[in-house]
C-alpha cells in the first residue's frame, strides 16, 4: 500500500470551501492508502502574528476532520509540532536547499506581498518545511491541486538532491492531482475563505447556515423574478452542483426560463446543505461532548507518525555520518 | 553562578590559534561559571560540503578539549546534535527572525563570498542557530572576541522580541569580551589556521612540532645573523610571549642586537611549546587509549544538556501556547 501524507493548516473551523477543496478527497484516499494527515501548527507560525487562538484552532480543527470522515483506525491524523523530529529533518534539509530556490517560489513571493513587514527566516523555509513533513514519512503520493504542483516539485528537488548527496533514502513524492474544485465564496467572485469571511463553516447550526446561504450573490443581471437567469455564472448553482447534483437539470431548467426566484432556489440549496451536513453535525456534538477522546486521539496519532519518524531521522543520521 | 555557553566548530585537531585563542580561555571560566561547552556540528554543516570526515573531526577535537583542561566533572561538554531538541528553537526562533536582519549579518556576507555555490536556507539561519543554541541553555554569558560582538548582539535582539512577544523567558546574554589574542600563523602574515595550513596541532609529536616552527617565518628584513633583528614585527617573537614569557626581555636584546639567530631563537620556542604541550599531549594518549570513555562523556553531557534544553522548551511551548 502507497503512503499518502498531507498537511491541513490550523485555520479553525472548516468550511464548505475546505471540506469539498480537501477534506472530502482525504476520506476518500484512506481506503486505498496509507493515509498520514498533519494539522501543521508549524506552517500556521511562519505568519501567525497571534498564537493565543492556535490551540483553539488545533482542536476545532481536529473535531470537524473527525467528523468529515477521517478515522483514526484507517489513517494517521497527528498535529506536526508533537512530533518534534520534524525539526531535525527541517534544519538537515535547510544545509542543502539553496536559498535561491526558496526566494523563487510564487507562493512566497505572493505572501511577502500581503506580510510585507513579516518576512521572518521560518517563512522563507516555508517549502524545507514542506518536504521535511513529506519525506519524514517517506511518502509516495501527496494529493496536490495545480496551484501546489510547483511546491511539490521543489520537495522533489530537495530529495533528489539529498538522495545523490547522501545515497537513496527518500522517494520522490508523486503528485496526486485532485479533481476537487476551488470553491467560490458567498461573494460570488473569490475562493471561499475565513479571511474574506463569504464561507460557511460546516459547524453552523443550520438557521446560521440558511441565513448565510440567503445573503449569497446570484446572477448579478438577474434584477427581477421575471428575468430569466445565467446558471453559468451564478455561484448559488455551482453550490447546487456539490449538494443537489439530482435537481440540477430542474434548476437549470426553471432559472433559464424564469421559473423559480432565486430566493427559493437559494432556499433550496440551504436545505440541501444542511441534508448534506447533517450526519457530520451530528457527529461533531457528538465528538464535542468528550475533548479528552479528542486529546487522546491526537496523542496517539503522533505517537504513530514518532515511530515512523524516529527511524526515518536514524536513516538519515547515519547516512549523514551524524552518529 | 551565572552560567556560559560557548561553541566550538568540529574542525578537526586543535591548534595552537584555537587553543590560545579559545580553549584556555574556556579552561579558565570552569571555576567561576557554570559553563556549557558545545561542539557545533549542525553549524559546521552549513558549509560542509563532505559530512564524511565529520565524526572522526568530532572525536579528535573532543580528544583535544579533554587534553587541555576541560573537565566534565566542572562543565557540560556535549554535541550539539546529540541534544535533539536545539532544531526545535531553531526552529520557532526562525519564526520570530526578519529574514533581513541576517542578509545584513558581516560574516554571512564573507561566507556568500566563499562559497558563492553554497548559500543554502542552513547557512543564511546560522545566527538563528547561534541564538537557539545560547538560549536553550539560557545562557547569561558569552566568551567572544570583538569581531563576533554583531552576532552576539543579533542573539540579543532575537531574545528580545521573543520576550516581547510571547513573555519574558531568556536573558538577554552579556558577551565577555576575552583578552585572548588572534595568534597569527608559520607563515607570519595570516591567522593561523587549519585551511592555510600555517598551524601547529596539539597533536603533533615533538619533532613536528620543531620541524613546523623552523619553518616559521621571521623578521623577513634580517638577512644574515649579523643584521639586528626586529622582534615586534615577528611572529615567532610573539609566540616566545606566550610560551617563554619569562625569556622575552632576553630574546628582545639579543635578537635588536643580533646576538641570536632566527634558527636558535626558533630552535627555543620548538622547546618552549613542546615542554608546553608535554602534559596535554600526555594526556591526550592517556585519552586516545579508550574511545568508549570519550564517547561515554559526550553521551553523558548531552544527556545533562538535554535536562535544560527539555525544561527551556516546556516553557517556550508554553509561551508559545503550542502544547
Ligand atoms: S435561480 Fe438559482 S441558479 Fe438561477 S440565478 Fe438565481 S440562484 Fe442562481
Ligand atoms: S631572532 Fe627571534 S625574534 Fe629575532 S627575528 Fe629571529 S626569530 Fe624573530
Amino acid at each position: 500500500m502507497k503512503r499518502v501524507f498531507s498537511g491541513v493548516r490550523p485555520t479553525g473551523r472548516l468550511h464548505l470551501g475546505n471540506y469539498l477543496g480537501a477534506v472530502k478527497n482525504y476520506v476518500a484516499l484512506q481506503d486505498d492508502y496509507e493515509c498520514i494527515y498533519c494539522v501543521v501548527d508549524l506552517h500556521a507560525l511562519t505568519t501567525l502574528e497571534e498564537t493565543a487562538t492556535l490551540k483553539e484552532n488545533i482542536y476545532e480543527m481536529m473535531l470537524d476532520l473527525l467528523a468529515s470522515g477521517l478515522d483514526p483506525k484507517k489513517c494517521i491524523l497527528f498535529v506536526q509540532s508533537q512530533v518534534p523530529e520534524i525539526n531535525e529533518l527541517f534544519t538537515l534539509f535547510g544545509m542543502i536547499t539553496p536559498l535561491s530556490w526558496l526566494l523563487r517560489v510564487p507562493t512566497f513571493k505572493e505572501k511577502v506581498k500581503m506580510h510585507p513587514d513579516n518576512v521572518n527566516y521560518g517563512l522563507v523555509g516555508y517549502p524545507v518545511l514542506q518536504a521535511a513533513d513529506i519525506s519524514l514519512y517517506k511518502a509516495d503520493v501527496v494529493p496536490v491541486g495545480v496551484d501546489q504542483l510547483p511546491h511539490l516539485e521543489l520537495t522533489r528537488e530537495i530529495v533528489r538532491r539529498f538522495n545523490e548527496k547522501f545515497g537513496d533514502t527518500f522517494p520522490e513524492p508523486q503528485a496526486r492531482l485532485t479533481n476537487f474544485p476551488t470553491v467560490v465564496g458567498l461573494d460570488g467572485k473569490d475562493k471561499m475563505s475565513k479571511s474574506l469571511n463569504n464561507h460557511i463553516e460546516l459547524a453552523l447550526s443550520e438557521e446560521e447556515t440558511a441565513k448565510k446561504v440567503m445573503s449569497a450573490v446570484t446572477d448579478p443581471a438577474r434584477q427581477y423574478k421575471t428575468d430569466p437567469g445565467h446558471p453559468n455564472i451564478c455561484n448559488v448553482y455551482k453550490l447546487h452542483n456539490y449538494f443537489s447534483p439530482q435537481a440540477v437539470a430542474q434548476i437549470t431548467d426553471d432559472c433559464q426560463n424564469a421559473r423559480i426566484g432565486c430566493v427559493q432556489c437559494k432556499r433550496a440549496l440551504a436545505e440541501a446543505i444542511n441534508a448534506y451536513l447533517r450526519p457530520i453535525r451530528a457527529k461533531r456534538s457528538e465528538l464535542a461532548k468528550n475533548p479528552d477522546e479528542i486529546y487522546r486521539i491526537m496523542a496517539d496519532g503522533a505517537e504513530r507518525a514518532g515511530v515512523i519518524a524516529r527511524q526515518t531521522l536514524d536513516e538519515v543520521r547515519e547516512k549523514m555520518n551524524l552518529r
